[in-house]
């Protein structure tokens, strides 16, 4: 459980974005009374739960203690009774959310914060009818609530300022980022954000422009991938180049007459604006210079790209398969050159994924098993352990491995595998892999392996069959020169 | 190479875009002559190039052929001669380009396509002094354009479509996404969204809202995340939940007449409106269902987090600070329990998590490691290798590894480890660890690890700090007893 000392809360609802809440909660050790009277409420949140614990066990490899429990009340009282902390996430009914946080207010102890998390509706109205509204205040989150790190934190006229730092603390504490909306407006920042935009997209629709795909694909090919680690001003400060942001908004302050979008209510654009906007960019960039920030934006856009790829998705897909051209030009280029067996095969090759690596970006150490596993993975696809042959329930296990680690490897360097057969017989494979960083040739790690062949049905070691024996005999005499290495064999030596 | 028989091109303009392009054109083998009269282009591109190349090398490893030639040249015979592909990037002047385009048009050969850059000017317009303006269309790129995979396409009124579908499989043939954008209207698509941001961006800062900061982190840490893989259509399907879109839009739908940005020209919510949204929405998910699309947004989420970690920065530090007050927390309460030191020390539990697992549903080979790899960790926290030591630049790295597997273990089981410490130096650590099924207690493999004391500024192996030793030593008193284990020691036999 993280720095809160909380270990009870409640959400009062239980909708997509109630039960979201109470995952996230439960994951933090609390536990968590759910304010549901549906009659199936409980089946209701599965669904949710279920998704939640599934991105969990991807999301970090970090310990998590405890789980908290997650029980579902029929009633107010019995939901906040005992409650360190609140979370309001009801229907978007202003006068319905009055009467709520009333009847919160009257259960709940005396020093808990109660929280809101509606979209849009002013907190001083909510908090209108409670006899304690100071520790009421919105929290506004973001869908998947159990994944997406902002929440909105905005303090309605009897709110009080260490109240809203409280519950920054809390957000904080359960893996959130919470952002303090200064003052109280309609819908916050992010949703008048996305409600532009959404107006936009609805007239280009209207207008038959574009359809919902078409303007979808132009966000996640587009500025939608930029807007996941930077926003539109620090862009955009970015495009102004070396002269910075007044140069930016100089050249384009005049689009803001044009019909550059239907939404022509727009702000004048006078000298004190202007001065606003470039004294706030010049806070925010903190004098990191144009040039570091291009470098970031871009290390920022390409570990995205990889890591969309590992889900073959959106811009991830697009380098997929960019990559997959490039591939094949090279592979029809080598096309004739058939495996050269008097060296070690060199049949994998990595890039150092993002995910990868620990706290200091180094690959962690299991993950280096993991290519020598892929690398040995490939061998087996060489001498004709296929899908095909798996599918008749054959296959090799790996049944002792000893890896010597020689140098670090950071994220996104390219490294690949040379594969070297030691010894074999109808049964056993005995192979010894090493890494190499592909630019410098500089050898990482070593992992010489033993595999047994297996008959998966009988649950016991089997013969492989004759055409994977007779290329494994192909390998190993055209190998039978190469120098033994000198780490094959070795055992690790007891310290004197 | 890519598919295209591209290999000559012609950039018309050196600025930021400009240059770029020339940079994602050189990439892809294609020599490139650019454009700009200014006596110090040559300068001026290099920046761009530098950060250009620095991006390239990380972004794939696939091989890459040959890097093409950039050339500058002053005059615009001298560029589009010879070239079989040509880019605009001049200012965003509609009179300069229209006369820009007719003396390209000029010189370039009859079927060569030629693109602008534009953010926003109308190609019916550009094109309208053109002799063969049938090949002259929009091609507009975003920034970064040697990484960012959206153009999109836009061909006036002389455009054919089939120059249109060339220029759609070159640009794809490079790397990017193109998008055909079907109606003629100013600013396009992407662009069009990003103003209407932008506007209401404005008006929160001219209104005294939020700062320029704040705005941008509502973004990055919020919306923007999603954007970057799935638009705002998909998401608010996912949002409406099971029953769909249309129910998005009934319970939404009366938002658009709310002040929730200052942006009141909307579109009229008719019902015909609403079916073409629902009906394009419903092409757009192609049959996946809710829950689907659910899991593949919080795979891209987690996925994305995991990736900005790596730049310790946007949703990637949130990521990141979580996780340390995770660790911190599992070794305080480590670091306060009593341990009996004559037996092996059992610091480490986990579940095998339902990702751990290959498609037979048995735990892969490298997340063994893992596990062994996190019960040698909780072993350094125990003898004061903690974030603090950790911090004056000194730890324990893995410098070998021996894993011999005895059984399976398959996705929610429960396990644990058993570390015993073989012997040590002042700078040596060798251990031997056994992982055990939690419920039944059978062996599942064991880990012989030999960890090495590194000061990492210096580099090198160094002696670990006294009280370190004094804990070791202690534990070395408390296990001499034990028996030491079969299998350390042993060497991976050769086959015979």
């Amino acid at each position: 459980m993280p720095s809160t000392q909380i270990t009870s809360a409640a959400c009062i609802g239980a909708g997509v974005i109630g039960s979201a809440w109470a995952a996230r909660l439960a994951w933090n050790g609390i536990d968590v009374k759910v304010l549901d009277p549906h009659p199936e409420a409980e089946a209701r949140m599965a669904d949710v739960l279920a998704n939640a614990e599934r991105a969990q066990a991807r999301l970090t490899m970090a310990p998590v203690s405890r789980r908290g429990k997650i029980t579902v009340v029929r009633e107010v009282k019995a939901a906040v009774d005992g409650a360190e902390f609140i979370q309001e996430s009801a229907p978007e009914r202003e006068d319905l959310k009055i009467k709520l946080f009333a009847e919160i207010d009257k259960f709940a102890a005396p020093d808990v914060l109660i929280c809101s998390s509606t979209s849009g509706l002013l907190p001083s109205k909510l908090q209108s009818a409670m006899a304690r509204p100071e520790r009421m205040m919105v929290g506004h989150p973001f869908n998947p609530v159990y994944l997406m790190p902002l929440v909105e934190v905005v303090g309605g006229v009897k709110t009080t300022r260490a109240n809203i730092d409280r519950a920054m603390d809390f957000y904080r504490s359960i893996g959130m980022h919470p952002l303090h909306v200064r003052k109280e407006v309609d819908a916050f920042i992010a949703d008048r954000l996305m409600e532009a935009l959404w107006r936009e997209a609805l007239w280009l629709v209207n207008d038959g422009i574009a359809t919902a795909e078409e303007i979808d694909d132009a966000m996640r090919f587009g500025p939608g991938l930029r807007w996941s680690f930077m926003g539109t001003f620090l862009i955009y400060r970015i495009a102004g180049g070396v002269e910075g942001m007044r140069h930016f908004m100089s050249q384009f302050g005049p689009s803001l007459k044009w019909p550059w979008t239907k939404l022509m209510d727009t702000p004048e654009l006078t000298p004190e604006l202007l001065d606003t906007i470039c004294a706030q960019s010049d806070d925010q960039a903190r004098g990191v210079s144009i040039r570091e920030l291009e470098r970031k934006r871009d290390d920022c856009l390409i570990a995205l790209f990889q890591a969309l790829k590992t889900q073959d998705y959106g811009a991830g897909k697009t380098l997929a398969d960019y990559e997959k051209r490039l591939y094949a030009q090279a592979h029809a280029g080598a096309a004739a050159a058939a495996h050269d067996f008097t060296k070690p095969l060199r049949l994998h090759e990595a890039m150092v994924a993002p995910d990868w690596t620990d706290y200091n970006k180094h690959m962690n150490e299991s993950r280096y098993l993991q290519v020598f596993s892929d690398a040995s993975d490939a061998l087996l696809q060489l001498i004709g352990v296929n899908e095909a042959y798996t599918k008749r329930d054959l296959s090799y296990f790996t049944v002792e491995t000893h890896i010597i680690h020689k140098q670090e490897v950071v994220a996104l360097e390219p490294i690949f595998v040379e594969t070297q057969l030691l010894s074999h017989d109808e049964k056993r494979l005995h192979l010894f892999n090493v890494m190499k960083h592909a630019r410098t040739g500089e050898v990482l790690a070593t992992a010489e392996q033993m595999l047994l062949h297996v008959n998966h049905a009988a649950k016991k070691a089997s013969a492989a069959e004759v055409p994977v024996l007779a290329k494994l005999a192909e390998i190993a005499a055209g190998q039978k020169e190469l120098v033994r290495p000198r780490d094959a064999g070795r055992a690790i030596g007891a310290v004197r």
